[in-house]
């Protein structure tokens, strides 16, 4: 039976690089839906339920994609549903490539720095994969400063993820003004996720951070946030910091969304929203399958 | 050579049910257009005459749905009219599944009850489905008792039929009021494929048409159209009636489906229309192949 | 590892003539994408560099197409800006058959009739297809007389083929009022392609052309340009001219399209451009391949 991958994508031309991915991890056939809303998920996924019956159901997934994170995630709560119970299939959420990307940095950072409740961590940009990375830091206990340009929109982030995750530790951070180097200050890790094109923290700073053990920025698009790191640098050490760049993070995200992409055909049930991919992530790490 | 299915959708987002059909059919790409008007249509039907030549044209087939049945008629006629004598290729027209549907119901009615001169059926619901069903029926010298909510519309629609139809024997129907007891009298047959979520017969009318053998519902959103009938029932015997919901019906309607599609790609003619469909229902259930 | 053709087409509904044609030069997977936009085109492009590396970059190619040349060709250089050196994948511009028809058409004549300097060709009709046919033409040193129904147009269009092809020998004309008897007056080849549906030249001023060697017409829609050319001759001999019709040219231009879409995963920086897939049209007769 042929492994049937339906995308639901938010925006008018639905994503080649998505596309591309799900062939080159065994998808036989692609559905691309572009311009989707969340009126039109019911019919889609219906189509889906009620065509393949039992055991057959896991050869149809969804994946839901585009470039708007918020649209994707409306339609990921619309798919849930129109599920009927047992009577599902697999579906993952990668809009923007946010939960692989996210995930492959924490994951990258896991392989220098041991997790734990004296672990710090700054993560700065407060956008679809900030919130993601930060987040999934909570998770693994470390102590996370979370840093937007405005005070208000940090603090608000922060709120939304405590309550989410139990015992989470964030602090608010503002990135303007003197905000940076108090941010670096005894961090081992910093994490830079903001909007294309803005420095968020500059050579001089990064270097007076002498606690920063793993340096990531996930910006291919020069000038960087983290001053100084190369797109295409892969845990290259400098200063005796390790440093990722956005394509050499990209290289994992890559293995991770591919290994995710699997993941849904092996039973009709995988939600490969955030956490489940960051989980998949580690596990990949672990078995040395990089 | 490769199977290639032309799916001309009339909807904004093509249907995931068909595409999924098609290709557990054995079909090897589609090509899924949504938003298909009719004059769309020479070009893209020009597309799959002027590509591959002679016998290898069979390898070609256009499939016309979507939700709209009046619609997806439209761009049937546009097809046909695309065709250059000998020059044509495959093409069927199953809009909202409604041919499927209606073979099912009616081949699945017939494996209960001859169907002659003596038999009669009362068939509920003008929309599109409800058309072919009572068509279908009237094609096999059944007598149809045709309901509308509105007499006007069901004196239409018989008029309508018998039109086409040679010798049938049609008697419209009002569903309102005291309607519905006579209809039932004498009626061996019962199809409800009204407007979901709207009861038609309730339990009470249902048991007292003793006559009744076979009661069948094509709507699988409760309330069904014949009260007590569950969506998975599938020829369930309940006070000596056989009896069929719409998932019931549903497994039979796949068969065909399939096999219509399967069909469409022996030779580069094939018409898959109604009566094409139910004849290709009825060849089913006499090999066994269900 | 899978052969993906992403197809940005510029109409509403894409090309079904030009995916069975990718289809069937042995592409796995079809990305068709419609209404493709010029600003559309840098994403699109992105998602197919940043996902296979390396060599396996020539198993993905981009496909430019659509009714509208014009608007194919702004697709065009916005794929080719959106490229970062060697980072590419090859790309096929063919919007209308136009590149693949004009060059069909030249090899066809050049099949008959030796190319030099002292060849003069009459192409009829300044649209796509005849700009194409009269610069491949012209790259061959043959003298072409290049007409339109307007004069000015047909000069600019003289002025624009003189300034990319050095050494370009060209005459405008203007095809209305007495111009056609002087256009043909010892010319070996005509070709036309005008509008559809327009006669450019009668029988007589035909037959009164004695030097013409061979005509061509790539009109299929009667009345065709060149009259008394059927769409069906492919290289038939009438009153000492060799003639072909639009269907005639049409089998050659398949091939030529066939064999241009295979040559695309060959490598990942073929430019399949008007010049490129006429050279192949010359490759392909050259080798006997046809």
């Amino acid at each position: 039976m042929k492994k049937i991958l339906v995308c639901l994508d938010t925006d008018p031309q639905p994503s080649v690089f998505d596309g591309i991915v799900a062939i080159d991890a065994g998808v036989d056939h692609l559905f691309r839906h572009a311009g989707v809303e969340p009126a039109d998920v019911r019919d889609l996924v219906h189509g889906a339920l009620f065509t393949r019956g039992g055991s057959d159901l896991r050869n149809t997934a969804i994946f839901i994609g585009g470039s708007d994170v918020q649209a994707g995630e409306l339609l990921m709560a619309a798919t849930e549903e129109a599920f009927f119970g047992p009577i599902r299939v697999s579906v993952m959420h990668d809009s923007n490539g946010s939960n692989t990307t996210a995930a492959a940095a924490v994951v990258a950072a896991r392989r220098h720095l041991p997790f734990g409740p004296e672990t710090i961590a700054a993560v700065l940009g407060t956008g679809p994969v900030g919130q993601r990375v930060a987040r999934m830091l909570a998770q693994e206990g470390v102590e996370v400063r979370f840093a937007s340009r405005r005070m208000a929109r940090a603090e608000a982030q922060c709120h939304h993820i405590a309550q989410a995750v139990e015992g989470a530790r964030l602090t608010p951070y503002a990135t303007e003004g003197a905000g940076v180097s108090r941010l670096l200050d005894g961090a081992q890790l910093v994490v830079a996720a903001g909007a294309a094109g803005i420095e968020l923290v500059d050579e001089d700073s990064q270097r007076a951070a002498c606690s920063l053990r793993v340096a990531i920025d996930l910006n291919a698009v020069p000038p960087v946030g983290l001053a100084g790191i190369q797109p295409q640098e892969n845990a290259a050490v400098y200063n005796e910091q390790v440093r990722y760049g956005a394509l050499g993070i990209g290289s994992l995200k890559m293995k991770i969304h591919n290994k995710a992409i699997a993941r849904l055909f092996e039973t009709n049930d995988a939600v490969l929203d955030a956490d489940a991919i960051y989980s998949l992530g580690k596990k990949i790490t672990a078995t040395g399958c990089l």
